[in-house]
């Protein structure tokens, strides 16, 4: 018998240490209402065109619908991306794009093509927690930086990355997301992302704009991307996209752009890892887009989650007592709540699963552990009735902490 | 302007040196007939039973055909799996089973739940591609096996494993592909298995038993597989199975069984890597199982595939000259080339095509680079009359080579 502690790799035992796995089962418990995932509403789903489309790509293009492909992704797919890029002022070739299976791929190609073991990247506080899952598992030394409620703060990155040239540490990347950060919710305003993408230029460094829900805008003005903002050819700037929120995610379905050196790269260890993106998913996505189904499904999408953020942020008012805040997102699908200094989320988790209400610990967000007094909130899953309920309950959890521990 | 070389990890250099993707491209040039790839005969593709199946679960599940799903894989794909794999006399709980987002994420996730850079791994001489593409771009330090018509050799095996017990060497595993392998369409014997696997529990090894095309048996008595004879609790064999070969390759699907406590390490390395394999093809395999589609599938797949088999065989047979062998596979896609010593397929590759005939070369399946005189053809993918007219521009390309190094 072999015994697995002698073979296995050094990534699995950094790998293992997830409490939060645990954490996330028990809030699937029957009668409680969570907060806790990142799902789309199903109700929303374009279940009757997505038929259509699958209608007639099996149809017309069994051969490629069910067949590999280039690893790289189909033509027609990127056809559709470059036109949805043309809409930000982004003007693609297709050797600017990878598909990837799922944005989550792209992060792990990320991880893969920067990511030494050791070597230093910068990390937002908080950051999305299944980013920071790669770069731990490829052994990154993370430097956090501060940021507020217009997202990372242009001066904590660069006494950072000053920081860092006077020890002489090569930064590989910045890792940030720019629109309806998860878990934050916060966008960072376009004046910071100019100072931002100044000082990613004067420091030589690539900034990482990873942007799953820049679509899902529900109200005010959108501030360019980053990739626009660096001249539209990937000199600075790696963005990341997915298809999960826009569309559906159970066709797990992503992609990247930059400058084609780095695209052909991804490319190469992209190979290893899975050989190419589902043709099925591919084909589904681009005739979708092709049929003019997307725009109007994102509008249909905003609508709902703009309804769902309000009710979150009304029962928010209603039953927190003082001393909680929260962001108020304008798109996206999470916010971000900060409870006194003295109450920890992270020890309030078990009373909540008992009262029946489940949200992410904040701290799991953070590099270093820190932020015990966070949590995050997603606002898409739930109906506008379990919000209002589940927020109350919540509420409760959090008065009773504090008469606990005043 | 960020200098990517200053940035990139050193897996983007290991990874980087692929002649063979440049060779591949030239295979799809137009009217070159090409026993190149690994591409089913779309023709096969189940295509009218797709279709029912997808406007099933469209309208009777589409919130959790378009929804992300567990890590692990949808359990209703997991029971078909189970009834499939009690063909095999293999009983599996649910928790010895990970969905993979195709085979080649199996081979990823072995990489990476097992090679520390500079690990040593034993795999045959000549290997499948991908795989050696996996191990590489995890620093493996690859020990080669000899194999025959009968695959790896017990003995070169015992030997090469002694040889590192001497040295104080860790061996982490033993990769093998024992139905119909890719590339050399070989199957190990009922008796040469038992002995591998009485080396390997001797040397406390674990094999990993890659098995993309068992079911494509077309002729011939299928000896049991390694996971079977190890007792079928994965206490000394990991075993990976896909769904591009059986059913089809666009929806990237396949599997990994073994003991709970590997299954659980590996889950927690794809959540990192994708989340989780596609919803929409999970759903779409298991109902098809479910649907008693997958059997009578297979049966047609495999007919189609003994014609194309004994085309190439008898066309070799006609065309070829003295000096020239091959294997003769009882199942698979490939099957072997072995020319005579002084000529070089490699060499070889540009006149093929200037004749308008494509393999790939038998080196790229060596780990050392060696094996120059072999190549691997594929039988799945061509016309039964492009078979016979290929194989005949193969042998006088063949015959043009030997009367100038002759």
């Amino acid at each position: 018998m072999v015994n697995l502690n002698d073979i296995l790799a050094s990534v699995t035992k950094r790998a293992q240490a997830s409490v939060l796995r645990e954490l996330l089962k028990r809030t699937s418990e029957p009668g409680i209402i969570s907060f806790a995932g990142g799902l789309p509403d199903p109700k929303s789903f374009p279940v009757e065109q997505i038929k259509k489309v699958l209608d007639k790509i099996l149809t017309e293009q069994p051969h490629i619908a069910l067949q590999y492909c280039p690893t790289e992704g189909l033509a027609v797919l990127k056809t559709e991306i470059i036109k949805l890029l043309k809409e930000e002022n982004i003007n693609l070739e297709a050797d600017n794009i990878l598909i990837t299976t799922s944005s989550q791929q792209g992060l792990e190609l990320v991880g893969r093509a920067f990511i030494d073991l050791g070597d230093t990247i910068i990390v937002s506080n908080p950051s999305y927690m299944g980013a920071l899952q790669v770069f731990k598992s490829y052994g990154a030394k993370m430097e956090g930086i501060d940021s507020d409620d217009n997202g990372i703060i242009p001066e904590s990155l660069e006494a950072k990355l000053q920081e860092l040239q006077e020890k002489n540490i090569k930064c590989k990347f910045v890792y940030l997301v720019p629109d309806f950060q998860n878990p934050a919710g916060t966008t960072i305003p376009q004046e910071r992302r100019v100072k931002i993408l100044e000082i990613a230029k004067k420091h030589n460094v690539l900034l990482v704009e990873d942007s799953p829900y820049r679509q899902v805008r529900f109200e005010g003005e959108a501030p360019e991307m980053f990739y626009k903002l660096d001249g539209g050819k990937g000199e600075n700037v790696l963005s990341l996209f997915t298809f999960s929120k826009t569309f559906v995610p159970g066709i797990r379905l992503g992609f990247a752009i930059g400058k084609p050196e780095l695209i052909a790269n991804m490319c190469v260890l992209k190979q290893s890892i899975d050989l190419c993106a589902p043709s099925l998913s591919q084909l589904i996505t681009s005739e979708f887009m092709a049929s003019g189904y997307l725009n109007p499904h994102i509008e249909k999408v905003t609508a709902i989650y703009k309804k769902k953020k309000d009710a979150m942020i009304k029962a928010l008012e209603t039953y927190m007592p003082e001393g909680v805040r929260w962001t108020k997102p304008e798109g996206g699908l999470f916010l971000w709540v900060e409870l006194p200094k003295n109450i920890s989320a992270d020890d309030m988790f078990d009373d909540a699963i008992a009262k029946k209400v489940a949200y992410v610990i904040g701290s799991a967000f953070h590099h270093d552990g820190s932020g015990k007094n966070t949590m995050r909130l997603n606002f898409s899953y739930a109906t506008i009735e379990e919000i209002d309920e589940g927020i109350k309950r919540l509420a409760e959890c959090v008065k009773d902490y504090a008469s606990k521990v005043s």
